[in-house]
């Protein structure tokens, strides 16, 4: 049985979920890949839990939901993230932080102290990949370790790994897909209800899939962020952020859905990356596509010159769902 | 570099599509993976090709198209399949000679004697999976060597493979697919351009996407055999053919698809496993749901504990896709 110690900055829903995902899985994980998940770090703003001999998973987790870490009996202020990476010995680091699409941090400094302490680092955080992709593959290399960010796209729905794991022999030609969730439920809403997308966003807000402020997901900023990720790291570019040509879904009326509707097409926000050129825009779609999924669903399509158009469907978001993906990267990371 | 020698055996469409992909892409592969793939061997029914220094493969492959394989110069009778796989020095053995549902031969026989000859299997071939999984995954183990056959479903769509290193956390609780390409399109040409039964049947015959008799794919014995190497490697069952309830698409009428349509839904010929319980049959399909694709498209959707549903859609046939998931396999056996 191999040990694998986690340490988790930033212990949100996404880091919380991932412990409690540990906590859950980690008996079938032992069993089915012989290897032994133990949390020994937990790393926050405000301080942190350092324990060699292993955190309960579950416990950090209960005192998250209720926002009452400072409770844990190896809680200390002098703890924090970056601290945490420093000095405790662990193997992988998870980084959960939100993402900051502006400057990359908190989430940069904590992957790059990770990598120059030597140890694999796992994400869902967006934002320093972003900003700053080339360099933190180039200091994860230069220092020996893995990098990896299943979860930075996609949610649940492998991404990277099925390029990576799946489609060996291919090379990618170009992507597409539909990256935000929000936005895929207000065009679907619209679209099968006939509501405005005043009326599909005020619905989308109170039942928790847009933000109060959701400029960040309507305007298309989310969804460039993950195309300039896809377009890094899948077709080898090195874009960020600014090279995105972006138009968002505020612009889409009923009547345009309705016209699409009529000849057999649907409207979706898609992302897409052809001829080193990343364009954010809603595009029509046919129904019996593969990229005309409905809710709030994520759906990518890869042109590839052997296996065609591959398309992978999943759920974009979700603490137990985002997990997936960060497991998915752990245990790779482990098997190497 | 890292060689890894090939013997293909039935060098027919897929065979010798894989000859042809291994010259298109030795380079790619050498440069992205380390790794440089040799085919040393070719076996027939009738004789075969046996150069430990390198057959070249789009010499064979030419040959192939004009069906003039003996007049390779290395050529000769007693070289058949079974004595390429004794007598030839390769890694891996990648069996491509086609189904029998019955027997599972000459696979079945071609995959014993490369196991217990050191070999590693990659295959395309149903017929030995449907009749005789077990025994093929135990006599591997004991001869200690590996068998993969991410080609035998889905065509370039990967499935064993999207589990195996992208869903590692998860527990599979079902799965639910569109197995075949001709049922799909016959259902799809009903549906778009309300054709009878026997109008997108013959139709599909004429564009060579149907057989000439067309049973074994229209009622449902081609999804069933798919469903059961689904159901005994992802689910861990112990599942034959004749365990799985199956009902074609023979009569279904325009009226039906008609009415479906009327309500938001397509028919479509599913395949199933839930509780272990396996089963073919036309289901109703909401028409933004992820499997309600079109044309020739394959697709399969797997239930998670963690990620919830994952779906994902490919070309189910032809021989540079099939190569596709062939060569996948290969890349990951020559990486451990």
């Amino acid at each position: 049985m191999k040990k694998i110690r986690i340490s988790i900055i930033g212990f949100g829903v996404i880091g919380s979920g991932v412990a409690k995902v540990i906590s859950k899985k980690r008996d079938y994980i032992k069993h089915r890949h012989g290897i032994d998940l133990e949390l020994v770090g937990i790393g926050e703003r405000n301080g942190g839990i350092a324990c060699e001999d292993g955190v309960d998973p579950i416990e950090a987790y209960n005192l998250a939901k209720t926002k009452e870490m400072e409770k844990h009996p190896c809680w200390k202020e002098e703890m924090n993230g970056i601290n945490v990476i420093r000095e405790v010995n662990a193997d992988i680091v998870v980084e959960t932080t939100p993402t900051n699409i502006d400057s990359g941090e908190p989430g940069l400094s904590h992957m790059m102290t990770a990598f120059k302490n030597k140890r694999h680092v796992v994400t869902s955080n967006k934002g320093p990949l972003a900003v700053a992709y080339k360099e933190l593959i180039k200091t994860a290399e230069e220092n020996d370790v893995q990098f990896r960010f299943e979860a930075s796209v996609g949610g649940a729905m492998p991404v990277f790994n099925l390029v990576r794991e799946c489609l060996q022999a291919n090379k990618i030609l170009s992507i597409k897909g539909i990256l935000n969730g929000t936005c895929n439920y207000i065009l679907t809403r619209m679209s099968t209800e006939g509501m405005s997308y005043e009326h599909a966003l005020s619905e989308a807000q109170e039942l928790g899939i847009a933000e109060t402020n959701p400029s960040y997901d309507v305007e298309g900023m989310d969804t460039a962020c993950k195309l300039v990720i896809l377009a890094n790291e899948i077709l080898g570019m090195d874009s960020t952020y600014k090279d995105v040509e972006i138009e968002g879904i505020t612009g889409i009326t009923i009547e345009s859905l309705k016209l699409a509707s009529d000849k057999g097409y649907t409207i979706k926000l898609i992302g897409e990356v052809e001829a080193e050129k990343l364009r954010v825009a809603p595009r029509l779609v046919p129904k019996d596509h593969p990229l005309a999924v409905g809710g709030t669903l994520n759906v990518m399509s890869l042109h590839t010159d052997l296996a065609g158009e591959i398309t992978i469907t999943g759920k974009g978001a979700g603490a137990i769902e985002t997990s997936s993906s960060i497991l998915s990267d752990v245990i790779n990371i482990a098997k190497r």
